[in-house]
């Protein structure tokens, strides 16, 4: 017997779970993309972007996913043979800097390991030695997918500064936007890349470039600035066409403004509160689960480095592998496999599961996968401390 | 702060969660009506609604909803003046009763309370001093909505075998259809009422009757069967208008098609088995619950008279509604409230709620309401026993 | 070769063509039926129904079909025994009849044939022949589905009022609400019955009766009335699930919902405009189809008698069929069969066809019809005569 | 009055009618992105692609629109400083040209402006003329979307064998793929570049690179290639994700295998026959409104030069712009804008129009435009030839 018919649902770090009113406003045929009201709702998705971003800054739309809005910042950001200084906490920042590289870019990567935060005391000693300032810009994620590591961007921005170095703050927010707290311009944050398929809850198929005017002065005309890169014409259009270098994605538009429609509604403020207590909830459970039982435990140790939206632990191969198809099969939960921890033709593989928390979700929908993980274990006899449901209902019930 | 936003649950007893599956059969322009696949889809509608109830008889398709339902078999059981023998457990007895009542029905009650299941030698004597067999039916409810109490229908069979007497046994399986076990040829059952949005997953709009062919041949035409509910155009139409009287119901034929297609591939003895672990959850969680906290108590003291797809339940007023509340706006998580038990003018009326478990549901839909339900209790200080999640989980990762 | 891949064009009297706004609206899980937004939606609908009948009166709406409508006005007008006259000009009104025949009503019909309009001196006479004033009311349709007749409801008031005879008028207007200019109120009228599927672009499965407060005073409670006919507490309802007596249906109500909105966006009088407009277009094309062979004819000669939502008409067995045959498989428009005029089994049941132009139709889609039909014609070698879309054409570029 | 309510008809070239079948396909949430269905329909897609194609060769599938194909074609053929050769007959070859350009390509454009089609001969000169075969490839659209000029792409490879060059042969079939008769192999074609949003009738967000076994060797690794560009993980991928390089488009998905399915249920070669007679019945009516009337001409005088999905025509300046509102806003019909012929600030500019016959369109659709279109010459006084419509319902009728 399975108890997984009904809806089901996928907790893994992106995508994320579509709303129902995302995926009915995009159920619509092509539009004129000449003049009505595609036009208006365009128009009116700009500052709304500029808005969940925390910036008053340029934002430029590409159809495209996480990877091509790394390969758009880059274009921009850098000329030929310009240098990066790449801060790894996971798997996302080596995988930006492998971009930027094979891009033309000279990559320097600080790799801080899989489980431990940014070490900004490093980063600053390391611009400090720049003294000739070739670094142009710093390239870090705010949530690492991977790892769940959390970087905090005023310190590292306080580091930049400490050092006395120009280089461009860029910042990789693809697991975080609408998530967790980010406030481009009162952080100091230069560029910001991010996605569609998380946080802001549409499917996906959009990357997006934020950008402050300063950063487009500094930034110029790249080099590596191709037609579809180029981030000017898209923030700043003379033609409509020219927002998307083409074709626009209607479809995904119409999601997005829902989508957008929504954060506003609830208040974007709320919206990081909601991600927060809902990963103290995820987090109470592992706790418990992971107390006297040493083989389960989160990835990040500090509450205070972990992202609000995915939550990347330890079970112990070949647990892992095996709780996710359970919650799958039996339950009708889909958990995210680890990622960069170890190779996936390793066996040590198995020992890793991520829990999605991101965009549209709530208290029933996270409650009900701690459930299912824990009967998961009872079903497999994975061993695993007590309480964790009574303490992750305590964080909901309590909000403490 | 609320942890609503995302994915609602509704945990009513009715209508139930839609599958997405059946919203996109739905979503679907009207079809030519005369001829082509909607005739096609229909033919092979009628094999697989037997198939659901468990009857080789008849069954007509109403467009409508369950009280339709029941003034259909009415005006095909009964003529005017004829006697019917109603047996009552709850509130929607007495609604098929005042249904019949009304239409000219000499109605004869037999009323168990709220609580209580019917109490078969009671119905064996009744039916015994019947001598002049003047009542026509026994009609009565497989489950009671309201009550969540279970009526065992072979046993009412039999005593009605015991008796002797010729009555017809209608079953109102509103409630239960596609939940519980029911097997309307092996148990003896001449008439079954039901409606597509509970068990059968489709939005409300179709009430079902089955008949059989002995139930057919005693009716006969009734002085009651008017053009829109007599049974047998619609159950053995020549043209196709006659299977509605009328105008087809094209898009919940649709959505019907596309239910009863997720209940062939789940099978139907894993669909009642799934309702029967699930239920059992969250009886285990009541349980605890009330465990040395008799405020908090189910309606039904045996699990063997309980339903499966509906639970109702005690909190004492006014924490049925404070939780009710609280789980909607704070966690996302809609229950249904007490029926039938306190007038809803009656501050008792707040003592009082029911969870539905019918249909379209899972392990991680159930165990999340239920989380939910406790976060709930402690957010208001409501009184409770511990160990609930544990208990429902336990049944959920060992099936015990 | 085919060419009807692409969207097809349903160009049937009914279900007519469904907004994708209303598709869209309708996909949606089910709601809280016990509170919030549904009920809310509700209380808006009724002031919106009463605005499309033109009346202050009641309304009740029945989950059903047309045909549930006219047994829901028959319950209600009617007690056992009463006397109806019936108009009939087609086929409805005869189905009508049977209707309340079957109920127990006795019925008087006057049939004016399949192609002519009410002689309102006729029914004036026999009106004032009634002087004993048996008849309790005047049943008709404002359009006939089948024959395309449109009765003079003013008028026939007028004849009513003439023969100083107390009878209540009730108007079936399934067939024309929402396309034909219709106002219940100033016209006279006391019942009216329509449903959702055609001129309210909403998909089959939601009745209406909309009745006068002095026909609720004159009706009382009649004898017919079940709980589930009865129009007194759908209309005034105590509690919510009293509006549908039990449960709602929910999806139904987003899709009226969205459908009543775009008749309030578009302007009821704007409607009708352009339903008179498009019902002149296809006129025209007939007009000049037939002008010299007249094997090609509307049904209705006069076009002051003719709907402004559907026209039937006559193109020789068995051309009709043939031709109805071809523009679905070759072009994708689906006409409409002949209803009424031949028996189905008769060879010259392939003579006839009707084109509907109700609801969800515009300018495109019904030149677009026309085209095809000629199209068809020159495909099959069906004679018909020069000019039809110049002149089609005509009337929707100078709408003259 | 307005006669536009009902479905609008978007008769632009792209994006084009969307399907409600696709539509309906992608009204999906996010799937299991690591293992399970979504995995075995991608599989499943590949082939189809190929198919639909014509060659057994490569695909690369980009989130991205038609620029972004131009994109990915340039990065992988050329590197930095290579020279291409482009043929430009419209808008569309100039903007390829543009985009390789602006990536560092030497480009060398062959314009044979607006209105005529490619002269072969001069592009065999050119290539003989290239005795250090420095041009690496011909670049050239199928049908320009602009001027909806056909390149008759066996003669360009025969004149590309003629001249004995070995340059690679790319073509444009943005506005074509799944319209006009295209086969990559049998014609010699070793790169191919399209996108979802026209004949593939999927909303706006995929492009696709086919590229023969030849080309990829020819290629190797060019140094424009970056990461999202790289056509090699994309065809022959390791890992899921380099499909996309990074996150896959999973709604964009769902609608194309529905879109492939639905191509080939009809059957390729009827899919193009579809367009070709729709395409000539469009002619057939701008032939009869130009007799006699030379102000209104097709762009392109030989019909053998013409596109089957777009037809570019005169009108006479402003009438092409007031017909284009006039059909928008009174008949529910969106035609495409001039493009290229003069800039959008000169009142030539209001002298052009392009009707869209792409993709998911049948003979009502297009027939329905026609008429719209003269309704709207009558409406707004545009002197015009008679006969239009009788010319372009015999093509239909007669096929010939």
């Amino acid at each position: 017997m399975t108890l997984a018919a009904g809806r089901p649902y996928l907790a893994i770090p992106g995508p994320s779970v579509i709303p129902d009113r995302v995926l009915r406003a995009m159920h619509r045929g092509s539009p004129n993309i000449y003049e009505g009201p595609l036009i208006e709702l365009v128009a009116g998705l700009m500052p709304d972007l500029r808005l969940v971003a925390g910036t008053t800054g340029h934002v430029a739309i590409y159809i495209g996913n996480g990877h091509a809005g790394w390969e758009a910042a880059n274009a921009n950001l850098f000329n030929r043979g310009d240098r990066a200084l790449v801060l790894a906490v996971g798997q996302f920042g080596l995988s930006w800097a492998n971009s930027a590289r094979a891009m033309g870019v000279e990559v320097e990567v600080m790799d801080f390991g899989k489980s431990s935060p940014v070490d900004m005391g490093r980063v600053e000693a390391a611009l400090r030695a720049d003294t000739g300032h070739r670094i142009k810009a710093v390239l870090t994620t705010q949530v690492d997918t991977a790892s769940s590591i959390k970087t905090d961007i005023p310190s590292l921005r306080a580091a930049m500064d400490a050092a006395g170095h120009p280089a461009l703050l860029a910042v990789d927010c693809i697991a975080s936007l609408g998530c967790d707290e980010f406030r481009m311009d009162d952080w100091g944050v230069d560029v910001m890349v991010s996605a569609c398929q998380k946080g802001l809850m549409t499917p996906p198929g959009l990357a997006f470039v934020w950008f402050s005017e300063a950063a487009r002065l500094r930034c110029g005309r790249s080099d590596l600035a191709t037609p579809y890169w180029a981030w000017g014409p898209r923030a700043e259009p003379e033609e409509f066409w020219q927002l998307w270098d083409g074709t626009a994605p209607t479809s995904h538009l119409y999601g997005l403004r829902e989508a957008l429609d929504m954060i506003a509604e609830e208040g974007l403020p709320q919206v990081w509160a909601r991600h927060h207590t809902l990963a103290r909830t995820v987090w109470a459970a592992f706790d418990a689960w992971g107390a006297g039982n040493p083989a389960i435990a989160m990835n990040v140790a500090d509450p205070a480095h972990r992202g609000w939206s995915v939550t990347a632990a330890r079970l112990g191969a070949p647990h892992a592998t095996r709780l996710r198809d359970w919650c799958e099969k039996q339950a009708g939960v889909t958990l995210g496999i680890g990622l960069g921890m170890a190779p996936s033709t390793d066996p040590a593989y198995h020992g890793f599961l991520r829990v999605g928390h991101m965009g549209h979700v709530n208290a029933h929908m996270t409650l009900g996968a701690l459930a299912v993980m824990e009967a998961g274990m009872i079903a497999l006899d994975i061993p695993h401390g007590e309480g964790a449901l009574s303490a992750a209902v305590r964080v909901i019930g309590t909000g403490a």
